[in-house]
């Protein structure tokens, strides 16, 4: 029984109030909160266990390697990835993506050659692909969503060409909830020899995650996104791309010998992770993703759904509001403007006056507000803890805006 | 007055045994613990202050934003750089090191165009420069080291010829301690019309940093070795090097405009900063380096240096022991060898069993031991809250290694 007043209860900030009401935190995409097993994780460690990783031999170095050491596996549960060296720890999904761009893409793609992408991606997803368009004269190939903001993998397989050398695709839109079906593209797109890469910095978060039914060659992940701390995550590589990968930051740890005139590199996955990595943070997620098992990631996407119904059914009563996408099991995303002259960083403002947290801006994705024909929107999107009551609190402030800026 | 007593107390940590013993904390060169005020602002932040920066309107990202921003301030003043917009955040040197090289070397260096390193490297102001030459045709210029650990700054100025692009040198070696006069290397070089990166992992976090004064080009920092958290940093970079940097990871927050086909970047530094940032541990970096601040670098400086001190009459009264190292005014750090077979990881080993951490290895700095006939040492690292009682339990423990591995 999914019990969202419990789990309320293990966020420390939900209980806060802003400008004299109750919290109601609707910007978890941009960034999910931490529950107190997380927090505590971390103070523990640093009170506690702390040392640097790998390279000691004393007790606290030991402790510290062998905790951060356990993430990568309980990463790879949470993917189902099929061996936890098929996991490096990054930063987040953009590090991730980098990493790619820079150790896969970058020495293999040359001019001409085409990587295929959605309109819906986040600029995560976009920058270090344009980086290539711009260095080496790399070809991106955009693909259109439907109406309803859906996007049809038969015309991302159809974009494929004998040029393409990479599909980068998310896995959920974080403007309007979209949900893509990358199982559809990734079995196309094998089929004509091209690898994909699926931005999981969304997907994970709403609903369980296999990377080996959904048989993606890259899947990133992104720690604040998912309950945990900032500045963790981690990317699953399949293994042969990982065989082709040269090594991207360099420093301690990705080294096996270094001379003044060679060096060797560690095997993956460590060759792909340089330097004193995030320890504590990357324990930290590894409590997160824990948290997320234990309360059952299909208890969390049913949750989402029934919110998401709520919302739909309540919001769509409101004439004088647009949202952006219904596409067919949308996450509980919702992009919105107001007919009329109004802003959406004023609805953002005004809502806030209720204690009401939402977003306004391009959302990191100004190819998609632009195929949207607008320049902003205000974004609510659900998480885990939110409650039917937060959606009656959301249209409450929204009818408020409509009445000051109408 | 300098209150050791009164300090250690501010580190929850250094209240704990090890194998029954009180905790001898001497790997500080890898990484240093955390006062609680440290882990308390993180912890805080978490509970009551967390939301994304920069992309928000609402109260809570709006607090976060400026918890985040002030940070800029506190490294510009720590490092008394001229303005804040000269200091670009990083997860650590690494990170930075590999901005430098990726963003300001690689798109400038052509094949048979020189770097100048010193022998005391660590690997993350190595393999960096290592990637160009494999990448690019690059070439390494080593300078050598004095018998006595000291790098004479006439010999690295010496060792810049007409196809030198940058110095790369430590401020303080992390195997040796010897301290780096890099403003007369800076001095020097830019007279020849060379940049100078120094690598500030160790220098930073043992006496007072002045990059006006030193005058170098780039100046990198790694917070979890300088009390803060892990994953946290900063690299100072003069104004006019980073206009001559190229985006170096790409994602949001780092470009102003993005369309299918052009991306237009944001002004410095937010440039180098892509997709959400570390926002917590920064945070916790500022907590930190204010810590430092409030002791005063100097007077840190002066509680090492006299343990240093102490801990050399001590340790060279061992005539079975053999240090790396004596520069004049070298850093407390001691690179041991036991006399005979005895290898160094049963040191630390040992030491262990007293409850005394130490690192033994190569310590990230492979050519340099290779220079001094080594395969490896074992490291005592002193820091701020370490006591002349510590430096007996050292000594006592060796004199146990002595006993059983001779």
């Amino acid at each position: 029984m999914y019990d969202v007043n419990r789990i309320r209860a293990d966020f420390p900030i939900l209980a806060r109030e802003v400008n004299g009401r109750p919290l109601v935190y609707l910007d978890n995409g941009a960034s999910a909160q931490k529950p107190r097993c997380v927090i505590d994780a971390m103070t523990q460690f640093y009170e506690q266990d702390y040392a640097n990783v790998h390279r000691g031999l004393h007790y606290l170095s030991n402790v510290a390697t062998e905790k951060y050491e356990s993430v990568r596996g309980t990463v790879a549960r949470f993917l189902n990835a099929p061996s936890e060296e098929e996991i490096v720890f990054t930063t987040g999904s953009t590090e991730a993506i980098n990493l790619v761009s820079y150790a896969w893409a970058a020495p293999r793609l040359q001019p001409g050659d085409e990587i295929v992408l959605s309109i819906l991606e986040h600029h995560a997803n976009i920058v270090p692909w344009h980086f290539l368009r711009e260095r080496q004269g790399v070809v991106l190939k955009w693909v259109e969503i439907e109406a309803d903001g859906s996007l049809d993998p038969e015309k991302v397989i159809a974009a494929i060409g004998p040029k393409t050398r990479l599909v980068a695709v998310t896995h959920m839109s974080n403007v309007l909830g979209t949900r893509v079906d990358v199982k559809a593209i990734c079995a196309g797109a094998h089929a004509k020899g091209v690898p994909v890469l699926v931005d999981g910095s969304q997907g994970a978060v709403h609903a369980p995650v296999d990377v080996a039914d959904i048989g993606c060659d890259f899947y990133a992940i992104t720690g604040h996104k998912l309950y945990g701390p900032s500045g963790s995550g981690a990317i699953f590589i399949r293994r042969e791309r990982m065989e082709e990968m040269r090594p991207f930051l360099g420093g301690g740890d990705m080294i096996d010998t270094v001379t003044r005139d060679a060096v060797t590199y560690a095997k993956p996955p460590l060759r792909f992770e340089a330097g004193t990595p995030g320890i504590v943070q990357q324990v930290g997620l590894g409590v997160a993703l824990k948290y997320l098992m234990d309360l059952g990631m299909e208890n969390v996407a049913a949750h989402e759904a029934a919110l998401r119904d709520y919302a739909q059914a309540k919001l769509s009563g409101l004439n004088w509001l647009n949202i952006q996408g219904n596409a067919p099991d949308k996450g509980a995303i919702f992009s919105m403007t107001l007919n009329g002259p109004a802003h959406p960083h004023d609805i953002s403002t005004i809502l806030d006056k209720r204690g009401v947290a939402v977003r306004a801006g391009t959302h990191c994705a100004m190819p998609l507000m632009t195929s949207l024909g607008l320049t902003a929107t205000a974004r609510a999107s659900f998480g885990l803890y939110n409650t039917r009551e937060e959606v009656d609190a959301l249209v409450s402030a929204l009818e408020l805006c409509h009445e000051l800026l109408s």
